[in-house]
């Protein structure tokens, strides 16, 4: 009876989005009996909907830890297009902090995420795909900017790896240094090796 | 008849060593008859070595493709490590142009590899995977060598990821530019966003 009171209570806390729940609820469930423990109706029982809701939203249940991709990018790539043209540096500090600002609100929930990756093979391969695919949607835009394809794509991907550095440092950092400090840290560091 | 009779002469060209007899013979058979459409028995058959032999170098069909890869990883930390401590940016060049000059005999296999790689998922995947683990230990050496983590790890991700943009351009390059002539231009063109 106590269970179920206490899982009435969070459903009132939790957001009415149904994808945002989903994630919730998965992220929850992973901590507790792993990842491979859980199944898609487990999620949307603690979700509070139904197993068909879950389908509606996503493929598997690997692709809840990868909700929000689609929008990241767009906001990335959304940023580099209003900077300024002529300066391609200015221009993916830009698309990283906007990313930055983005993710900044989600840091517990990243950190959860974060270690339920770094546990499992498979996601890390699926995390390194979403990357790869960051990197590529960068160099395009830089590329719509007037910059030659292969600097676009050099820039693409050395930012997108330093993006994921200073990422991993947030996650890690005890002492709460936004993200957006850390993206700048590690934008100042590449001049040590360039 | 004459099917035999080329066969016979491909093996005599071929280099006495199971594992590269093994990659040149899945290279051709992926080309031929497609990834998914070769089996380790044929790699084995082609290569004229039998399936036990096979599995005595690899896992299965995938890891043909990744043959060679622990070795570079090696060369690279052991340039790395015999580099100038005081200097990493000049470490950093020295590893990543050691992995060059490996490379650059394999230029005609490599581009064979590169398109069968990208036609699969989770053959990019895997090769992901394997860059990654080129960071990590590009970092390791870095660390070793009195870098701090936090720089070290930043060196390394960035340093692959331009790495792997030179190598794209040696593959893609019709003017036969050395691979580390384009390790050379990527590094200089770092400078652009440091």
């Amino acid at each position: 009876m106590s269970v179920t009171v206490i899982r009435l209570c969070a459903v009132a806390r939790w957001e009415p989005n149904g994808r945002l729940r989903l994630r919730e609820a998965a992220l929850e469930l992973y901590a507790e009996r792993g990842y491979e423990g859980t199944t898609a109706a487990e999620i949307a029982e603690r979700a509070g909907l139904t197993e068909r809701t879950f389908f509606r939203h996503f493929g598997d249940k690997r692709e809840v830890l990868f909700e929000g991709e689609a929008a990241l990018q767009d906001l990335l790539v959304a940023t580099v297009n209003g900077s300024d043209a002529s300066e391609p540096r200015a221009a993916l500090a830009q698309g990283l902090q906007a990313m930055a600002v983005s993710l900044a609100p989600r840091r517990d929930a990243l950190r959860r995420r974060e270690a339920i990756i770094a546990a499992h093979p498979e996601l890390r391969e699926r995390e390194l795909i979403k990357l790869a695919s960051l990197s590529a949607a960068l160099a395009d835009a830089l590329q719509a900017r007037g910059l030659d394809p292969a600097t676009a794509r050099l820039a693409g991907e050395v930012s997108i790896a330093l993006f994921r550095v200073a990422f991993e440092r947030w996650i890690a950092d005890a002492n709460e240094q936004e993200l957006t400090e850390h993206v700048g840290d590690a934008l100042g560091q590449l001049a040590l090796f360039a």
